[in-house]
């Protein structure tokens, strides 16, 4: 790990961070093709959290949260801290006096890979946190990683200053280069959905709203009544 | 995977499907010998979810939800979708506009041994779904699998119109052919376990409830005193 | 597993039990210098669970809780049933039934290494319990096992009488003989954290908080401004 | 589970089994519509090992091997144990004594969901087993099971009589009622992956041994050349 | 973790560790009452590894080897480095370099709850490792951690100067204070498992050997001729 | 995933492949900062296993081995296939038909993050393989991916071009951009580890080779002669 702290990297512009924060996470990740989301593990603490804002990535050493601390002072208001480690670490590396910290700087929230703790007060804070741990394990501050270089978190590659879009579902990452057309195509997505919502209530089937028989006759499906065995 | 979908199973009588969801799945599954628990692995996703209903099995291919659109035209009101891959598949291959279409066609909810999604949406409009993971990954409509063939899931078989029962503590499928007498055992058990709770809120020891002193004794469990190390 | 009982091992003195459940789980694993915990895999079965009392360990056959029974007979009130087993075992070793006989008896919950079911009752209870599983499966009561024997979870020993206190963030167990100790320093540690919540809030940062700009330097953190790529 | 011993399942007819163990696992799989594989799980315990034989399933309890002492007095020559549990358990349940009586029954292997031991003599002896574990950790005898019931082993059913192949790649289960067509179709695939090979070393590319280009330009992909980031 | 490094424990007479080295770790766990056994997780590097020495327990901080340093000089002839770290890590904590200091010290081996690197070469020097995983991960030395303090695998404390005896099937652990005994013991089951095995290579059944039929009578284990579903 | 295959990317010079090849991943790993380690998921499939070359990454759908036809014909001798999936996909993606494919065409081995199958007539042809998983479970040809867009294993990104080492202790990516100064840099490492490898031979140690008392000191551990509990 290379030690460091790469300073005022561009952030995507706060208007288009808010234009992709209006869609679920769920729909981002269609929008993108199917990629971009940051893997089922990431969960929130609380239901019903939700965020967007631009990654502040950081890399810490197992056991050490020193690069939080590093990270915090490059933060800027709207930012998400976006924590992995070097090999895999699930003690509590995150708690409620860092989310006072945050809070204090802007900062909208907290993706990590590592576990958190004071999720109690971090609840009532309602400073929202996705994570794949809870753990009370506490951390030391020996060992230096780095700040604003590139992370990878379920194989999604994440640069300072993309998008970071939260809720039930999970984390998506949206690349700073392509936030203006991925909001597009995720409106454009929506309102496809809309449409489909309506045939479905009416009791239409998949089948034909997504003209799905075609294939099931290429690829041989035989319908067959049912025999007692 | 054969690509075949059998048409029109039976599915157990609705009364009776009724009557069992009057138990919990920890009384059906100990009404059953200790077993049809489909596995700790399966959570609802909103606390206080319950279902009963009759299975309509399904087989998909890892990261792709085809089967689940040809599964939904087999639907009856009171059923219920069970869902499973030929090889682990944690994406998210059900969301909201499926339970749109499954509400508007009686379904009463999803088990699925795959990922789901917007679980959001699902909460607020109160249709249950168990399952393994959350994800926002999409799938893809390209391979065919089978619809009401028997699947198993935890190493229980569930056949086409067997009932499923679901409530916090997971999901338990009754065989269509045994669920009279599951009925029956589940509300002998239900009686026996009201009049031990009695004793237990009195005090009593489930040592003397169960009689299993002797068996202590036949074990050779030893009672000694503290010792001071 | 030596099949024993051992009977009337000395508790944690009740004042001092009180004091400590009325600090965090955090707070407490580092007034003992990072170590007690448990380990995140055991959650709370609803969120806000809390609990301080003096744990009862007992040791299971897998699939098998014959040894709760036992263990029963042996709490007094303002104990902790400290549930494992001898090989892992996620069944449903533990539910309702149990907690209603550990309530008659001043219990004031349940840490286990087992799955546990009945998790909607147990929640109505306000019966708090922490395990990594919820599962129906059932269990029989057949082989001997021991209570009050220590035992260890998650590379923590736990004694007969220590103090266990689990909230949101997991389950800590504070030996009996350092209770008194560990209760100052949590007292000290959660001083020094309300200072510094205020610095933070302040917006000030942990590197000088914590004074961490002279280590960054020693470990040769290099500031470096954004190129782009 | 049920307590249930059945005797005298018929068995596959001999000839088929030597006739499906002149295949592959793989082979096998693909030659029933990739099925029938019980997982990535199961590993033999020496490189090299291989066996074909007749399934005699059995149920044990967790942390408990009676059972297959039943199961042994059911084995003739020829037939292949195949032990599950009621929930998952690693333990040590087989051991170089099970597999001494079992070759001097003619039995001629073992697949297994728990843990084994005695793994260096059993190698010595060349008794194959597959299994997802090695464990030292013994196992008492005290809860019933079932011997000769269906058992499931990765989603699939495995009936006494059905076919077991085993070799590096895992353990496949053929039907009884399908072992014939099975062997079939094997050697169809077989002599057709012949083909191919000679193919392939002469470096033709899949893309045109199985057609694949009309594919490619249907689902769009997109040739591009290299360039510089 | 306390900064601790326990100088000159004692060991287990070296004679003792010479007879209990002559068992195997199943045969061992089984004179313990099952118990003693470290876990399924660690495994040999290389097939056919033994050894048998005493214990040198040594906790580490995650991707931190500093205290293997410390504990090399605490080691003698004899004795076997016992590595765990305060929480989980399978960073690469043990290469070559270290086994080479060891074997000059006459250390016989590691037991490691990390992962291990250069295992070709470790291999090549026959120097004994089990280890749950191999990693080519480096770490740093920065934390402290403890030297012969008692650490926990598996549910198994391990004092300094215990006895580590492993091969194939794992690692057990024999307490200093029973090693006599359990030495007596192993002996007696060796014995015994030698007559039975000339019992079950004779034909005899487990059934009768260990006289099990009435336990299954007990149990209601019902005997079923097969039936053509 | 976007369904592009990028052409013609350029390769780490031959040389300088040739040389890397030289130093084992543990070195290479050290060599750059403890970063590029793939984990410890992949292992060879047999022991002893070697290579260098150039990566072709490949993105496949889960239970889909379309694009490893696709990406075969833009492979060049030297070069070795890395596979990856969309999400998770432990099948059998790669068996000794591709081998004898890849072969023909001078390519040196494959790293997949899938299954892998016939591991006995791949080890035969002495093809090495790195992988998670060894399965027998088949794939389908049926959904688009992607040849030479840069791909992620364990948090390393590996763009098309970049030096792939594989031994048993696992699979280390250097990049082509800095491909020159890490072969440089390994060898450093190596000189230093024969110089120290001599110190440790003739006793000397760690604590003084690395010159690591000091710190020791500072960090304020504490040397306690062993007491009697």
């Amino acid at each position: 790990v290379k030690p460091v702290v790469v300073t005022d990297p561009p952030r995507t512009d706060e208007a288009l961070v808010a234009a992709l924060g209006e869609y679920g996470v769920a729909t981002l990740g269609e929008a993108m093709g199917r990629t971009g989301y940051l893997g089922p593990h990431l969960r929130p603490i609380y239901p019903g959290a939700r965020l967007a804002g631009t990654a502040v990535p950081v890399v810490c050493w197992p056991g050490d949260n020193l690069m939080i601390h590093v990270a915090i002072e490059q933060t800027r208001p709207g930012d998400v801290l976006v924590v992995t480690t070097s090999s895999p670490s699930r003690d509590g590396f995150f708690g409620e006096l860092f989310a006072t910290a945050l809070a204090a700087r802007g900062v909208v929230g907290l993706v990590t890979e590592t576990g958190v703790r004071d999720t109690a007060e971090l609840t009532e804070m309602r400073f929202p946190v996705w994570a794949p741990a809870v753990s009370a394990q506490g951390t030391v501050k020996a060992t230096a990683g780095s700040v604003n270089l590139p992370v990878t978190i379920g194989g999604v590659v994440i640069e300072p200053g993309d998008v970071i879009v939260a809720d039930d579902d999970g984390v998506v990452c949206v690349p700073r280069a392509h936030a203006g057309e991925v909001s597009v195509a995720a409106g454009e997505r929506e309102a496809k959905e809309a449409r489909n919502r309506e045939r479905f209530k009416a009791g239409e089937l998949g089948l034909d709203v997504y003209g799905l028989r075609p294939l099931l006759e290429r690829l041989g499906v035989e319908y067959r009544p049912y025999e007692t065995p």
